[in-house]
């Protein structure tokens, strides 16, 4: 399958490896590929520069955002929250139809520690890209757990935890949840349409308590009924 | 040891009957203790009228707010969100040193299904709480869940799911979490201070949705790590 991802951090970075060890075709898209590769420091989040991760996934290709949404056929959003509705206009003309897998939160970055979410509780980022794109069909998913699990929920508790998604199109759902299989997931929680993205985007204030109590990032949520 | 409860839905009657059960003095607190008593109909939950439920409760004692608050070594906040202010508010001056152990949410009963919270994201009911009544000790416990689960863990799974807790009182914690070791809570997660109500009270957002996707009350979260 081809595999758009747009965003170049942690989450991008660690998608693009899981598609990859699956044998998808995987490219990611930065703003300015150029820029990218010349950056000598790594990103904030610890990450090494991108050219030197580069260089060790050389099967992962780089691209523009636009090229990127163009060769999904499934598209990542792994961009921040705050730059995600700019960073998917730069190629929303390649969304219609395209199933875009929506892994990012409302992240407030001027709040302080723990942040807050720019929106909340009577509205969402998901609700919100998912009007500005009406052409894409958005699933939220991934964004309730650290990028290390996404792929390779097996990492604790031999997989035996829970994924949640949610989204309009039940197709769409479907597709992302054997997505899901085949990376190890077993208990898929469909929450609902788009307006779940609430929740799932608040878990976020949850995860960060939960952090900051365990002192680890390898954790997640199982559903226990 | 001598509790007083403040509210008498689903959560209240749980409650006391979960405390009665371990051998504690339990007394619920009402508003107006003859116009409940004379109360023909159920609650809106499908509870039954509280004098029939009083009746098969003949050890759980039936008083005022305030006397229920002067009863307490420890007092419980089993009043819906929206009321649990004006209910502390009977009897703050009893509370002053007082473990408040508060299991209410912030449900806006305005906002149609799923409902939305009235505070959310950047500030929460149980800070709010607090900020009232600073003499109190308060520990947000036990809103993350059905009443069902809440002093009998083990009737899922075996008890193996979690429970969070938050409160500024480190030793009102402690308190807490020996109470909730006493129900067979094995899994007690503090999650800090009190601004981590605004987690705790998220979770609802999420319960709600998991709610419509499982079709049961009977679920909890695990944190799996």
């Amino acid at each position: 399958m081809q595999v758009g991802i747009v965003g170049t951090g942690t989450v991008g970075r660690t998608l693009a490896q899981g598609f990859i060890q699956k044998g998808h075709d995987v490219v990611i898209g930065t703003r300015d590929v150029e820029a990218l590769m010349a950056r000598a420091e790594g990103d904030a989040m610890g990450n090494p520069p991108f050219a030197q991760w580069k260089a060790e996934h050389p099967e992962i290709g780089l691209t523009t955002q636009a090229d990127a949404m163009a060769h999904g056929e499934i598209v990542v959003n792994a961009t921040d929250g705050e730059g995600s509705e700019a960073a998917l206009s730069a190629g929303g003309e390649h969304l219609t139809g395209t199933i875009v897998l929506d892994a990012s939160n409302p992240i407030d970055h001027a709040s302080g520690w723990p942040p807050s979410l720019f929106v909340a509780n009577t509205d969402s980022l998901g609700e919100r890209l998912q009007a500005a794109f009406p052409q894409a069909r958005f699933v939220k998913v991934w964004n309730t757990m650290t990028a290390a699990l996404m792929t390779d929920p097996g990492a604790i508790a031999g997989g035996d935890h829970t994924i949640p998604l949610c989204g309009n199109d039940a197709g769409a759902k479907a597709e992302v949840a054997a997505i899901l299989e085949s990376f190890g997931w077993r208990d898929i929680l469909d929450l609902g349409d788009i307006t779940a993205a609430r929740a799932m985007e608040a878990h976020l204030l949850i995860w960060l308590r939960e952090l900051g109590a365990l002192d680890t990032a390898m954790f997640n949520t199982k559903v226990v009924r």
